[in-house]
């Protein structure tokens, strides 16, 4: 949530940057850090679109999201809710039409077929606590936290909390849903909202290394094992088994995953055709 | 579970004492010390009750659960239980009363429209530790403990891992269940079972202080939070989205939402239409 | 995955032993130490046929899964499955059944009415880390560790994740199969994929201790409770009461649970019918 732009915007100023490292690793940087990186109606359409231009490429084998200013992300821009409430139905339309954007660009990167990576440098508060939370991976600096406040504005985090809550135990979420008050970076570690925390400064370079190690591994490989993570989650024991097994047997039909185990017992390292 | 009262019992004392604490606060306290606060067919009616009647009254924000005396609860009542033994159908009748009963009230607890804090004093064992799983949040003394001993009495504490499994992950409950052994509360707030531990004797206070902190907030809000918090966690993700983003639209059209919204645009305190 | 077997290994050796402790505890030692442990078709259905046979046995009250060696299990025998490639249909019927017959191994653990506890003396690698994931409790040496290696190889460790998932939390699971990279005994406590650590040396001694704590309980109640545990997580919240509710009234009208509450309030050791 943001209110008062501190730093002076320049409107010909991307919203979104979209940075390829050789390794091709993509890293997805947002840059409204006047307004707190808040996830205005362009915003969620830019990272919308470079998700969905990400998913296509197979140039890119991982994705890093980040944020330029002392904010990773401060959740829906405030002041574009508010003008809306000039709207002729006070703004239901448009308050849909953004929520189920939004709940469509966080679904994108659970769908999106290589893994994602936060790389958070600051406080990530209510979609951005769940931008966080739908990531595959995060690292956090050490002085990153993370909040889910919308209940001190009278809009309770219910979108947030279903990322939220699919990352850590039910109490942990609850404290954060019904207080908004904002949890430390080694306390997110601690209860699974985020892989590591890192000195403050290097979580971009963390989550790029990390990023880079995962890209050199079989693209095919990591995209049928991250889409089956998501579907065998939410099956009961034995429906999971099934498709999990399934999953497994095409896998080791692949050509990577013959060349993968040649490679290992070869002792070698392996040359993946889909990489 | 309990057996030997150590405190004399006089009978006109009520089982459950209920008090309100002027910021909308109500503490539900637990009062059959020489009992070890054990659920007696009376106590497990009595809070249910109040929790009915909680649900109804818009004087009441937030609600701690608290007891009286060295134990938090001691699950079932044995006594009472055992005494039914000697009905025609061996007890089979009362017994399927009472755990239907107690499951009713547990889930009464998880459908409040309000939060429930749990402040542990003491040990909190089968039902006892199943009602601190249930509530919302848990604040603990640092010498309360929590365990599921029913496989030490051939009784295993099959209700109770309905909360506690849903609080824990799946290795930690089962060692509970299985072994009956207690854990400490450091380990408690380590895996889940409770928010926070606080020093002996101050975790009445830290709950009410807690309990507090969320009834000022919109009630409004905070029911409707709640609700879809649980709701949401039942279902896979898209459903849960699906869900979710309708709540959040009607929420943002609620008055509050728009008061809240304001306030924080003018950096001055919310009025709460619902309070 | 194993390769080089860097110890001899005479052909008539077992690759499973099986062992009774006195005290109703069966020993499982994975034993095919030279080949790291690893899952061939014939230690899975030796497993099969043990576990098939310790359900049947009441004399069995509990069971440790240990290994010899230095590894625990380095998941499945890539040589064997290299070799299949040649067959007519390139191997895939062969790696279809061998995926199944694992799969089925690792739910015959979770479906055992008796408790099953790994101890974990080395690395514990893809299906490895499935084996301990799949037990109902874990002890770790302090010098074992954890991997889902298979990305390295080309092939994602699909059906493993199925156990580690419902182990630990998303980002956790996530972060060890998508970089494969190991975790050490702690860290596998801290994330719930293990219960306790405990020096090397130790842990079988550890693990067949806390067996034999609860194969000295009623035998009925630890089988009841095993299965409705892993049935009542798979269910919404008020079908899980309604199901445990039942699984505690039958349990409240059991010999065991009558002696067992007759001994606590007499004070003395209860007399098992089901021993």
């Amino acid at each position: 949530m943001t209110v008062q732009p501190v730093y002076p915007v320049a409107s010909h100023t991307p919203a979104l940057l979209r940075e390829t490292v050789e390794s091709g690793v993509a890293v997805l940087t947002l840059n409204r850090p006047a307004a707190r990186n808040s996830l205005s109606k362009d915003l969620i359409s830019d990272l919308q679109a470079e998700l969905d231009s990400i998913a296509r490429d197979d140039g890119i084998r991982a994705v890093v999201i980040t944020a330029n200013g002392p904010a990773f992300c401060a959740g829906h821009d405030l002041k574009e809710i508010t003008a809306h409430r000039a709207d002729p139905d006070q703004g239901r339309a448009c308050f849909a039409r953004l929520i189920s954007a939004c709940s469509a660009m966080m679904q994108s990167i659970v769908h999106l077929p290589k893994p994602v990576i936060a790389a958070v440098q600051g406080v990530a508060t209510a979609a951005g606590c769940q931008l966080v939370a739908s990531c595959d991976l995060a690292i956090a600096a050490d002085n990153a936290s993370f909040a889910t406040p919308g209940v001190d504005i009278g809009l309770f985090c219910s979108t947030p909390m279903v990322a939220l809550s699919r990352n850590v135990a039910p109490k942990h979420a609850m404290h954060m849903l019904l207080t908004g008050e904002p949890v430390d970076a080694a306390t997110a570690a601690a209860i699974g909202l985020v892989n590591r925390v890192v000195p403050a400064g290097t979580e971009r370079a963390a989550a790029i290394d990390l990023a880079r190690r995962i890209a050199s591994k079989s693209a095919y490989t990591v995209r049928v094992g991250k889409a089956a993570f998501y579907r065998q989650l939410e099956l009961p024991l034995t429906e999971a088994y099934n498709f999990a097994s399934g999953v497994m047997t095409d896998n080791l039909m692949a050509e990577d995953a013959d060349e993968g185990i040649r490679a290992f017992i070869d002792k070698r390292p392996p040359l993946w055709k889909d990489r």
